[in-house]
């Protein structure tokens, strides 16, 4: 008796694909057995996982294809599956890059004579990876792959709204003898991945705050590590003094790549009142040139709503802001074409912080544009949010808008561009708030947060002399 | 209407103290209070914190007579209290000089043209600290020193069972304009534990593994960061080549060593069969040797046992442990004198995993001693249990211990000694298992981990190119 879970189509609407979530004898199975293979993929050497992945990524650059078919049937975007396989394939190489250097044991000198110190590091067996429908591959293999290299086994617990791309990454696994047995994908929804939990060393999540609290929790029971990177509603600062023509762009690219549904995407703006005219007339003028890539998945820049509930979640908060009297100068409908749910860029004027739209996170293509009169007021705005993710600011200068930045309670801060995470990973970061737990997922920090550091104190002279022999 | 609690002093089981938990709008007020005041102390900058706290450190030297009575009254024990005071002196003089290597600011190089990278940290504002009545002062102030240099303001709730040496701190506070805002003592049990946890940014725990797991499920619920120190069941390997004069004093030491009443303690120890009789017996003379701190608290190394509780749990340990077979060759029993209780330096053997002496943490100055046939069983030994904070290992060579040590699931390894954490604090590490959660309260982390890491990401150039320009 198993309990099969029907997968919508994003472009179509229709449910043409099923997952069977593994009855918990054979979760528990999968586990061990990851965790039985962890032991000679540590004893491999990092040379030797480097290795696995390499030939890993070669499997999946021959079945390339079928990866993008998969993904694009996940998601219902082609540019941006495209995307996100290269950008898989970049962090493949990135991190087997800087792995060597993150993995180097030490010797430190000590303030006690006769005592050496030797710092190791040792992975956590088993890692559990919870990833969510918006990047299904990247968000996956963000962690997946800085543990791996650690020396972890990882199973991956895929959203079960775009579990597609699990099959394509199987079948290439299966050619690579080293990995097959320490990365594990499951198929299932949230019972599966609540179950997951009590299997597992060390647990990924990236998500939604709700199930984040339900997964902190869970792990805190067991005193395993979480690592949670939750939502985000990250706000635009424009100055007086910044680059209009940059900020609109910058700005209309960070609210409505992926159509909004990335957790760093600007979901707020404030501009000095000087320049809120131009800016959102700008900003309007921009937001028309994107076309819906509808019914021709080839052209245009916005794809569908990838998640039925999300689309009834922007709807209800354009609802709500229009109600409180908001103005919506484009876009502004979440309509159905062929099956699928899409939403045009919108622009909001005369919004405020008693509508969801500026307070919950929205993740669809909106950008609510709001007026300030000095910058005490714009950090004020800024940081009056549950989250705290990431945020960007504007100015004539680095140094003004810098100076701007270190007041907001963000954990990443991009100056005079719009969400510089989604492609520049060197930054370690704890977000603040609401919006993550745990160690940074980007920099070296990424990697090393999946290895135990153990420490050797070493005598090295035969002496012992307790305090009670000194004593007296 | 307030609940007092009454303190039990530990040599003459008189309840001569009181504590008054402070209300809940109390409690908040003073956790408002320094919230408020962090920002100027972290505003002070690291010189000026340094100075605060070299400045308290004199105003406590003045006042040390008033803080050692208070330790002796606390715990029973002379000694100890004057080791315990001077190791706090010099985690100032250590962390001060740490501190501003570790709180360096860095601009790093990234992969990606145009975008240029600055790496800072900002302290979590308000920090907890739930600290246990073993160390009443060291471990109060383990977490507290770094949090403080990094820029926090810290609310410190100590053990309810060992509270009095707040109260000199406080005097000595008061003359240190800028500190005595930012670091607040209350006094409470549980209850008052529990509360401050929805106060602060970061909570530290040092206690037992329930506690712990309610203190890491509260952190969890709210997403703030929780660094649990917890119990631990520390085993010592005893190769056969062992220098066994060295290895019993040692052993000794790090059983004995404040009645057993450290979570590093060695609680379980495994001996090579060839060596088993001669070490056990060189044991059981050396233990002989040691006398309680009774009726001169200047005489004797032994003290009193801290914790009413913990003398009915050493009692049945011993009591579970007879009664399954164990034979006892020195010490044995929990005994009253003059109020206080007491026990004897105690050596076990024909000891099994059976039994809790070798399973439960006991807390207390007992010593069972196993042989095992090889090292494949004695690594197995150790490492059955739910515990894993840290281990010793005993060789006629460094390495050959270091290969032993390096199969133990425990965070910190001492080669050759006993117990070295207590005395080296260089090293990092997390321990396995129920022993903790969080990063490391030793080396340069156990400051770091204080503060927020930011990621300022800055476009250098001003073009804005977005995927969609390049796509067609």
């Amino acid at each position: 008796m198993t309990n099969t879970i029907e997968v919508r189509n994003p472009r179509t609407g229709k449910f043409d694909y099923v997952i069977i979530p593994p009855p918990p004898r054979l979760l528990a199975q999968q586990c061990n057995r990851a965790r039985r293979a962890q032991t000679q993929w540590y004893q491999l050497g990092l040379e030797g996982r480097i290795a696995a992945l390499r030939e890993w990524k070669e499997a999946i650059l021959a079945a390339r294809q079928s990866l993008t078919d998969a993904l694009v049937n996940d998601t219902g975007r082609l540019s941006i599956s495209i995307l996100e396989i290269d950008s898989f394939f970049s962090s493949i190489d990135r991190w087997c890059d800087l792995a060597p250097d993150l993995l180097q044991e030490s010797a430190k000198n000590t303030s006690i004579p006769f005592i050496a110190l030797q710092q190791t590091s040792v992975p956590y067996p088993l890692v559990g990876v919870i990833s969510p429908w918006n990047f299904p591959l990247l968000l996956s293999m963000i962690d997946a792959i800085p543990a791996l290299l650690a020396g972890c086994a990882v199973v991956i617990k895929p959203s079960e709204i775009a579990p597609r791309f699990v099959a394509p990454l199987l079948t290439s696994l299966n050619n690579v003898a080293n990995l097959r047995d320490v990365l594990i994908f499951i198929e299932g929804a949230g019972e599966t991945g609540a179950a997951l939990i009590d299997y597992v060393d060390l647990i990924c999540f990236t998500g939604s705050v709700n199930t984040g609290r339900r997964v902190a929790e869970a792990a805190a029971r067991r005193f395993i590590p979480a690592f949670l990177e939750l939502g985000g509603k990250d706000p635009a600062i424009v100055l007086a003094s910044a680059n209009i023509d940059l900020a609109t762009s910058a700005i209309l690219w960070g609210a409505v790549v992926n159509t909004g549904q990335s957790c760093l995407s600007i979901e707020r703006v404030y501009v000095a009142e000087s320049i809120f005219e131009e800016f959102y007339h700008q900003l309007v003028a921009k937001a028309y040139s994107l076309q819906l890539a509808y019914p021709d998945i080839e052209n245009g820049q916005i794809g569908p709503i990838i998640a039925e509930k999300q689309a009834a979640i922007i709807s209800d908060h354009l609802a709500d802001a229009v109600e409180k009297g908001a103005i919506i100068h484009c876009g502004g409908k979440v309509e159905e074409l062929g099956g699928g749910w899409w939403c045009r860029p919108t622009v909001l004027t005369q919004v405020n912080h008693a509508m969801k739209v500026m307070t919950e996170e929205t993740f669809g293509p909106i950008m609510p544009v709001m007026p300030f009169s000095n910058v005490e007021e714009a950090v004020f705005l800024a940081n009056d949010s549950i989250f705290g993710l990431s945020a960007a600011v504007f100015a004539g200068s680095e140094a003004e808008a810098l100076a701007v930045g270190r007041q907001i309670n963000a954990g990443a801060i991009s100056i005079n561009d719009a969400a510089l995470t989604a492609i520049m990973h060197e930054g370690e970061k704890n977000a603040f708030k609401l919006s993550s737990l745990g160690g940074s997922r980007m920099g070296g920090a990424a990697l090393t947060r999946f290895m135990r550091k153990q420490a050797f104190l070493i005598k090295t002279n035969s002496a012992h002399d307790p305090w009670w022999f000194n004593q007296e």
